[in-house]
C-alpha cells in the first residue's frame, strides 16, 4: 500500500471552482433550451448548488435560483438566508421573501418576482413544478399560474460534462478515498465494531486531507463530509443487500465485506469500493470474487468515447447469462458522478447516450448471493479522447483484499 | 450539570415504533381525504419511512409506497432493494421492477401496477406529481396519465400528532442531545477546532447512547446520526447566520457560540440549542442574551392547547418591535418536529393551526447582531392538556454559558 507521505506531499491540491466558472455555466444553461423560455426557476439545491456555489439544506423555506436567457442569477431566499446567499453566493441578485409559511407564500412572492421582471415568457423551464413538499412545505404547483417545461434532464446533461477544474477535483477526492479506505483496511479485524473502525479510518483521514489540501479548506458537499470509509451495513450475509443501511455490526472470521470510500474535495466526489474477505477465502468466496472482477475488466475495456452507455450494460448482462450468474444480478454496471455521488448517464441498457471525453463514471458491477455476501468493486473513471483512466488507484485483487482473521 | 451516570442507568429505554402502529397509521392515512381517491402514492423517503419504517437513501432509482384505503401497502422498489424490503419494511406486498432507467420507465410498471389493481378511483393522492428529478432521474408527471390530488398536507396534520410511543422516543433523544452537548460545552476552549470538538463530543455521547439504549439500538435517521453536538459555523461574527454551514473555525476569546445538539433514538430526534459565550461576556453580549431569554420565556408562557400556532410569533414580533430589535430579527419562533428535524405546524404569524395535546414543537427565537453573533436557544417542548412542558433540561442562563476563555 502507497506510503501516506506520498499523499501529503504531492504536488499543490487543486483549487476550488470559482465565479467564473460557474457564470459560464449559468451562461451555457440555455444552449439545449426551446427558445420561447422566459426563464429557468431550480429549486433542487444541487442544481442551485453547480450554478452558484450556494450550499443548504433543504427545509419547509423554499430556496429558489432563477437564471435569465442572458445568464443572471437571482436567488430567492428567505430573509435568515439573505447574509449567507449575499456572501457565500455566485448570483447578480438576492431576493429575500420574509418567511415561511409567513402572510404571504413565497410561491407568490417568486411568481410576482418572475412577472415584475418580465422572465415568464411563453413559459418558464423548472426543475419542480414548484417548491416540493419538504419537512410541511404546503406545495403550490407552478403550473397553475403558467406554463412550465420539465428541463432537468438538460441539466444534468450540462453536469455530466466535466471540465479541467472539476476534473482535477474528482482526481483529488479519489487519493483521499484511496486514504481512507486503506485505514479501514488497517482497523477492521475480527471483533471490532462496524462504527468504530468507520469513524476512526474517516477521522483520521480526515485530518490529513485538512492538512494537505490547507487552512483554506471547507466542506462543500451535504452528503459526503472529509474523507469517509465505511461498510453500510454490507457484513457478512448482509453484505448481499447492495444497499444496506448500517446496522453497527461486530466483524467475524469468514465475513464478506463491502465497502465504500470517498472524500468531499471542495464539493466533489468519487467512489471506490472493495469487496474483501475477513480470514482465508472459501471457494464460493474466491469463485464469486473471481466473475465479479472480471465483470469489472470487461466494463473497463468496452468503455471508449462514442460508445452508448448501455452497450456497457449489455456485454455484462451477457457475461453473467452465460455463467448462469443472473440470480445474483441486482442492479446496473455504474452512474455517472461529480458534485452528486450518483448522476445520469447511467451504464444501463435503457441508457443511449454515448460516452464522451470528460464524463466521469462509477463501474461497479455485482453479484449478490443470498447468504454468503455481496461482491462488487466500484472504481471512478474518466472517459478519455481514447478510452478511459482509472481515478481510484486501490489494489483489486483478492491477495490484497484478503484480511488475517 | 448532571451525572452522566444517571442519565445511562436510567429506567428501560422506550422501544422502537413497532409493525402495530405503523399498520395503525397506515389504517388512517385517508381519515381526512376525500372518497373519490382510489390510493395515495408517496415518493417522499420521510412518508415511506412514516408508513413502513423502510429506510433508504434516495437516488436516481424511484421508490413509491402505495396505500389502498383499506390500510394495505405496497412499496415499490427496484429490484436491487426487493430482499432489503421484504425484510426491512412493515409492508403487505413488496413491488420489484428491474432497474432505472431500465427498459421500461418505472413510472409505467407503476402505472400499469396501479390500473391492474383498480387503484386509480377518479385519481390518486400523491406528495410529489411522480418521482422527482434527483440524481439525474428524468421526471415522468403522474398527471399527464390520470387525475391528481397533492395530499402532503394531510400526511403531515397525522404525523403532528404523536402518540405515546413517539413521545417516549423524542423524549429519550432529548436526554442524549443534552448529554452530546455537556461534552460540547466541556471540550470547547480557545484554540480548540470546530470539527474536532464537535467530533469528539459526538462520538463519547454516541458510544454512552448506544450502550445505554442496548445491544438492539440501530441507527434509524437519515439526517442526524447517533447523538451529536456541533456549531455549523455559528461561532463569533459567524453565528449572526442562522443557517450558517459548518466552516471548520478555531475558536477565539470574545466568541459568541451557537450551538445544536440531537439524538436518533429509533429515528426520532429533538432540538436543543444554546447560546455561549467564550470569555467574558462584553455589555453588548450581554444585553442580547437577556433579551433572547426574555422572548423564550414569552414563548413558553404563550404555549397552551387551543392557541393557533400563529400567535406565539405575533406574541414575540410585538416584543421585538417594542425594544427596537426588529432588525435583528430574522426568522419565526420555531418548528414542529419528530421523526423530521423541521414539520408543520410552525410557530410562524402565518400558520393558524391551533396547538394540541401531544404536538412537539422547537421554541426558538432568536437574534442575529451582525459583527457581534446571533443569540439563539431552542428547546424541545410537547404540548400537554394544560400548556407546555419542556423536554430539553440543559441549563438556559448565562452564567451556565459561558466558557473560561
Amino acid at each position: 500500500m502507497s506510503d501516506p507521505h506520498a499523499i501529503s506531499s504531492a504536488t499543490k491540491p487543486p483549487a476550488a471552482i470559482g465565479p467564473d466558472e460557474r457564470a459560464r455555466r449559468a451562461a451555457h444553461a440555455f444552449d439545449r433550451l426551446p427558445k420561447h423560455l422566459g426563464s429557468i426557476v431550480l429549486f433542487d439545491d444541487e442544481y442551485i448548488q453547480y450554478f452558484t456555489g450556494f450550499l443548504f439544506h433543504p427545509t419547509e423555506r423554499p430556496i429558489a435560483l432563477v437564471i435569465t436567457p442572458d445568464g443572471q442569477r437571482t436567488l430567492f431566499v428567505p430573509e435568515l438566508e439573505r447574509e449567507h446567499a449575499g456572501e457565500a453566493a455566485d448570483a447578480e441578485h438576492v431576493e429575500a421573501y420574509p418567511e415561511y409559511p409567513g402572510e404571504t407564500h413565497p410561491s407568490e412572492l417568486l411568481l410576482a418576482y418572475l412577472r415584475r421582471g418580465g422572465l415568464v415568457g411563453d413559459g418558464v423551464g423548472v426543475d419542480h413544478d414548484g417548491y416540493p413538499p419538504l419537512m410541511g412545505h404546503v406545495p403550490r404547483p407552478l403550473s397553475a399560474q403558467l406554463p412550465i417545461e420539465r428541463i432537468s434532464p438538460h441539466i444534468d446533461w450540462q453536469m455530466a460534462h466535466k471540465s479541467e477544474a472539476e476534473l482535477a477535483l474528482i482526481r483529488e477526492s479519489a487519493r483521499w478515498g484511496n486514504r481512507a479506505h486503506e485505514l479501514l483496511q488497517r482497523y477492521t479485524a475480527v471483533g471490532e465494531r462496524e462504527d468504530e473502525v468507520s469513524r476512526r479510518a474517516s477521522m483520521d483521514a480526515t485530518r490529513e486531507m485538512v492538512e494537505a489540501l490547507g487552512e483554506g479548506y471547507r466542506p462543500r458537499n451535504r452528503h459526503v463530509q472529509g474523507a469517509v470509509a465505511l461498510y453500510r451495513g454490507q457484513i457478512g450475509p448482509n453484505s448481499a443487500l447492495p444497499h444496506a443501511v448500517t446496522m453497527n455490526a461486530t466483524f467475524k472470521e469468514g465475513d464478506t465485506l463491502v465497502t465504500g470510500a470517498a472524500a468531499d474535495v471542495w464539493g466533489y466526489v468519487s467512489e471506490l469500493e472493495r469487496t474483501m474477505i475477513l480470514g482465508t477465502p472459501s471457494s464460493d468466496q474466491k469463485r464469486y470474487f473471481a466473475h465479479m472482477l472480471a465483470l469489472q475488466d470487461l466494463a473497463f475495456d468496452s468503455m471508449r468515447p462514442g460508445t452508448a452507455a448501455g452497450t456497457v450494460d449489455r456485454v455484462l448482462r451477457s457475461y453473467i447469462e452465460d455463467h448462469q450468474l443472473t440470480r445474483f444480478w441486482r442492479h446496473h454496471v455504474g452512474h455517472s458522478l461529480g458534485q452528486r455521488s450518483h448522476e445520469s448517464p447511467f451504464l444501463d441498457i435503457g441508457d443511449a447516450s454515448p460516452l464522451e471525453p470528460g464524463m466521469v463514471f462509477s463501474v461497479e458491477p455485482g453479484l449478490y448471493v443470498p447468504g454468503l455476501g455481496g461482491f462488487r468493486h466500484s472504481d471512478t473513471i474518466v472517459v478519455t479522447d481514447d478510452g478511459i483512466e482509472r481515478l481510484t488507484v486501490y489494489p483489486r485483487d483478492l491477495e490484497s483484499l484478503t484480511l488475517e482473521a
